[in-house]
């Protein structure tokens, strides 16, 4: 590696460092029963086992190394585009516009290949479309729910009612039946603790 | 997956959760400028970029699922044991143990292939001497330099010396040339910043 070619890895680590200071809308709690907002490199780490666990269960897995490096680089936007709460219905409407300017930011730090190949990771995730980027989406997507289910079942405080979560979580079950069974499970824990918004009338 | 082994992925999943809580030696610096301990999942996934920034730079590398898997399996032990700051010569004599037992309990609650499997990655990562485990090493001792250059410097305050990093570094800078051109530049920076402590007398 040419000393400049270090130097730009470097400060693209030190960039992607405040990806540790980004909060999401989750919770996780403490040893000591206090919690605190999770953060997107927790995320991603834990987004990175559950796909390691139930990368086995699918029919025709898609290569490890290629879900495993797209999870690793699927939230590096947030770096500047903050997260987006999956029922904001207002900063919704605006995240892709956001994300896709954060984009050019962080992955223009890197040096051109890498830059390519980090921007074309993330892209798949967001596009959704390989079966890679479906079994990525869909772990993510269980983390997120998950996350909620042995936290602190954040919907309800948040006035989000179980018909929002099936919307997001939809398509994640229908990737492969492990998730439909793992997703299924969850819905039985969280509405046995009552984690749910009411409705809207 | 039958209702046991749903049951057994989500409460390991549960437990895995409390690495987010087990706190590094290494600071994090946010946005507004105050620093906190990072903790052991973020370091993995920030291992993880590591890896996927730096895998193409090796002659010959090692399969990178196999690699992002270890990374994401190789601290699950510490739920148990707690982190073992690098330069703590009295907790280093018992971690091996110490780390032993804790992953008959962590690895212990995953059903038996699991568990073979993420056990197997850590005994692994552990042992060094896979060409996998040693990239997945440097990985790792590189993150954990990157992140005190980047961040605070923390050995000072630590009575950490530069002889006492190098006997840590010198097997990460052995691994590949990019791994040696790296961790010189970070080298550079930690002098230039007065981050070590002086030597003893």
């Amino acid at each position: 590696m040419t000393p400049d070619r270090v130097a730009a890895v470097i400060d693209f680590l030190a960039l992607a460092d405040r990806l540790k200071h980004v909060e999401r809308r989750g919770r996780t709690v403490g040893p000591d029963g206090a919690d605190r907002h999770e953060n997107a490199a927790e995320h991603c780490w834990n987004v990175a086992l559950v796909a390691l666990l139930l990368h086995r269960e699918v029919a025709d897995p898609p290569e490890l190394g290629h879900v495993l490096a797209m999870i690793a680089a699927h939230d590096l936007v947030e770096i500047e585009a903050g997260d987006t709460f999956a029922y904001d219905e207002v900063h919704i409407l605006t995240q892709a516009e956001r994300e896709r300017a954060a984009a050019d930011v962080v992955f223009g730090r890197l040096p051109p290949d890498l830059s390519t190949r980090l921007r074309a990771l993330w892209e798949e995730f967001e596009e959704g479309e390989t079966p890679a980027a479906r079994f990525a989406m869909a772990c993510d997507r269980a983390q997120g729910f998950l996350h909620g289910v042995i936290g602190t079942g954040h919907w309800r405080h948040e006035g989000v009612s179980e018909a929002q979560t099936a919307k997001r979580m939809d398509p994640a079950r229908q990737v492969a039946p492990v998730f439909e069974a793992l997703i299924a499970a969850l819905y039985d824990r969280a509405r046995a603790g009552g984690m749910f918004a009411a409705p809207l009338p």
